[in-house]
């Protein structure tokens, strides 16, 4: 390695520690803090942002950032290195453009408007938090102006979490997603509805938690770089390959749900595992595409944990565990009963068949809020308005409606499409996937994920944020991102279900 | 506030969030960390000891703090602004002579001996813990060859825990408590021991831990403010005054064990939450006497905890989470079980009458560790036989041994006397309380313990550090620390268990 090389490498590994010092503060005001620490946690959140910001931009940044870019010339445009620096020269034009000032208030404002979500989703109470989103709204919108000019406002915003996606790109995805979505709807709710009664009984926590516990073992989610608590609202997070986090809410009255959360944070932290240890403590091991990211989770939780192979092998297994609830539930009733489709509130939730609306509609208000075509005080009504123009029913709170989402208490303005991309990208990855792997339904069947999580680590998981999106899924499927088959499999696995 | 106050402020604000990073980062290692985390974490809380050192001896800092003395001229040398530009003085001397590489080298080898020892200790396995341990004493010897000339190397180290406290003060109160308290022992030792067996039943942990709960809740512990985790030793941490967390750990087999670690640990919370708001984020909120801290812990531990007027109230109530194993005992015979006197192993475990003599034998040890007198390699059978001629047995290994305390891992040599002077501290103020509540029994007997917590907030907590602990004893009881009330109180209540 050269000295520029290696001056680099230092640098960022100091960035990379920082960063995960504010994603420990970040997981243990999710899951541990009391409620009077907020303030105290604001100052700390908002110090380490800053300082990951300084050094980000610093002069000796800069320099050695040159260097290096001199010292890998007429090297392999491939290598890890050549890669590295073209990621940090990214990465350095778009953090330049953002006051050290904007990022520790940003921080600090959100660190406190998380507390104060939690609180009103809990009193179902939005005039509690609207000051809040107002001024989060407000800072995202003088950042997206740090970009100008912008192709559309949205787009830094979007890049903030996948650097490989457009608004553009977004626009013409869903274009193609909602009509037939929304046909292959229509069409479920003109056939009898499938009976789901089954998982609304009494589910008792602790076997909730052991079976989410023995299904993401299964998966191969190691619990000696790893944990699971209970947080108000499900996550993942990394702070190095050695410590990856998740997360779960267990409703006693709904069996799945926090299965399926599992099951979708455990895909998550699969990904942050499989990084290659040579990666560690650059920004190649967690500048991570979302919407990647997002294909890794829903890949887990719906290619697999809604399938008939999975529950093949674990319905008996289930069923022994709630055995008064399901003693005259068969297999195939309640894997109908998992993939029912129905218009619902919750976005975590959805059906697969439904999913993306949800995503589409927060699409609409995201652009809404930053065009200043929507106030935040009067988004109860417009998401209210729109949710009954997508599913046809109106949410009878804030707290089933726009209070929801933990997202934009963060600042996430801009994550929630990359779940859609996700579930698009997801389908793509599994049919190259069942081309190298002609038996994983018989292997899915006897819970053999070995093989399925090896392909995923050779070739998504240990390359960490060395491709975008684009990029992978095109090495990969040798297409780009492309809803097609993400369409073809709703509609063959609802027709299934549901008759043609 | 002048202006050069105000800018030292915003530096000490600075210095004190990156302390409470640091808190949360260590809490977090010992309560949550998968093992596979230690090395990332390792860097992380390097990166923080070294940015909180850099700060403190920065350039800036130190004219801000020269432009702050002036301005402090002439003011009320007792105003807490005077003290914290002193404290700050005193702070900045000492840290300026501790290079930063030193310091982030130092928090990168505790955070890694931490984890090596938890599994040393559990696998009781000396050698693995070993060239951790040869490093960290290492290191600190060298520590204190940054402070030479001094009266004596341990004088630094025990400096770093409590800044008004001497070796030579040491060695003289220990000189007063040794022949007294071996005297004592030798005498309970002559008389009919008392039955315990009654302790040693099966206590399932919810009943423990619901018991401990409610007992500290009653002391006046604020759950919006702090909570209560499991952890392989008991520690207290506060990152600010709005969040003050504890830990316990249980043992099914022994009743109390978890129960007066609560409240000891709560002891010390109390201490942090009780500080002054107008005292965040300075060093006057953070930098206690750990003396007086364990005055505190000390005090609800024993004074209050192991006493009689506590367990007329709660004894009943103790009996009826445990009827079937406390169905035959009386009041008196369990009062008299959970003060039984008796070498043992474990000094967390230990009787007061024998607390102290623990805490000699680790003084001992750290004197000739560091005197370069021991190697660390022959440190189990030292401490075998030291332990030997303090206490007439043998521990039966080393995790029952050498390796029982987190301390030396955690690069903490120079903290265990602070217990026992802690002890002496206690029972100081205790008579001060006495005399201000005359009604102090009756209202232990009715878990009334506001205005005892009252006394101590209006008396100690609110003062932060603002006082040495030399000082503030005095200030509260009119002399200088003095161990004959501790003497007096030990031989008064132990005669009155064994008789005279």
């Amino acid at each position: 390695m050269t000295d520029a090389l290696k001056d680099l490498k230092e640098r960022l590994a100091e960035i990379e520690d920082y960063q995960a010092i504010f994603a420990v503060l970040e997981w243990d005001q999710q899951v541990n803090m009391p409620p009077e620490g907020a303030e105290g946690r604001g100052y700390a959140i908002a110090r380490i942002a800053e300082r990951a910001h300084n050094l980000s931009v610093s002069e000796e940044m800069i320099r050695s950032l040159e260097d290096a870019e001199k010292s890998v010339i007429g090297m392999d445009a491939d290598a890890d290195d050549v890669r590295l620096v073209k990621l940090c020269r990214e990465l350095l034009d778009k953090e330049i453009k953002v006051p050290s000032d904007w990022v520790s208030e940003f921080a600090q404002t959100t660190a406190i408007a998380h507390n104060v979500w939690e609180e009103a989703k809990a009193k179902n109470d939005f005039a509690l938090f609207q000051p809040h989103l107002e001024k989060i709204v407000d800072m995202r919108r003088q950042y997206a102006g740090f970009f100008k000019p912008y192709d559309h406002i949205y787009d830094p915003l979007l890049h903030h979490f996948d650097r490989g996606l457009n608004t553009a790109d977004l626009v013409e995805i869903f274009s193609a997603l909602r009509p037939r979505q929304v046909e292959l709807i229509r069409h479920i709710s003109s056939r009898p509805q499938v009976d789901d009664s089954i998982l609304h009984g009494h589910f008792p926590e602790k076997e909730q938690w052991d079976f989410g516990v023995e299904v993401i073992t299964a998966f191969g989610y190691d619990w000696n770089r790893g944990r699971l608590d209970k947080a108000v609202h499900p996550f993942s997070t990394g702070f190095n390959r050695g410590d990856v986090r998740i997360t779960t809410r267990i409703y006693e009255n709904l069996a799945g749900s926090s299965l399926f959360s599992c099951m979708h944070e455990a895909g998550h932290a699969l990904y942050s595992m499989g990084s290659a240890p040579a990666l560690a403590r650059t920004p190649l091991s967690s500048n991570h595409s979302m919407a990647l990211h997002e294909s890794q989770s829903r890949m887990w939780e719906n290619l697999v944990g809604r399938s008939k192979p999975f529950w093949k092998h674990y319905f008996p297994k289930f069923q022994s565990r709630f055995r008064s609830q399901l003693a005259n539930v068969n297999q195939a009733d309640f894997y109908r009963a998992i993939n029912k489709v129905e218009p619902s509130f919750i976005r975590v939730e959805a059906d697969e068949a439904t999913y993306n609306l949800h995503v589409m509609l927060r699409f609409e208000v995201e652009l809404a809020l930053v065009e200043n075509r929507l106030q935040v005080k009067n988004l109860p009504d417009y998401w209210n308005t729109k949710f009954n123009e997508y599913f046809g029913i109106t949410p009878p709170d804030n707290s089933r409606g726009v209070l929801q989402d933990v997202h934009w208490s963060a600042g996430y303005i801009g994550y929630f499409p990359t779940y859609s991309i996700g579930n698009v990208i997801s389908v793509q990855l599994w049919e190259a996937v069942r081309k190298d792997l002609p038996n994983l339904d018989e292997q899915i069947e006897k819970a053999e994920f070995k093989p399925l999580l090896g392909w995923l680590v050779e070739n998504i998981h240990r390359h960490g944020a060395k491709y975008e999106c684009q990029e992978l899924v095109k090495r990969v499927t040798g297409s780009k991102i492309d809803p097609q088959p993400y369409l073809r499999y709703l509609e063959s696995k609802y027709k299934d279900i549901y008759g043609a």
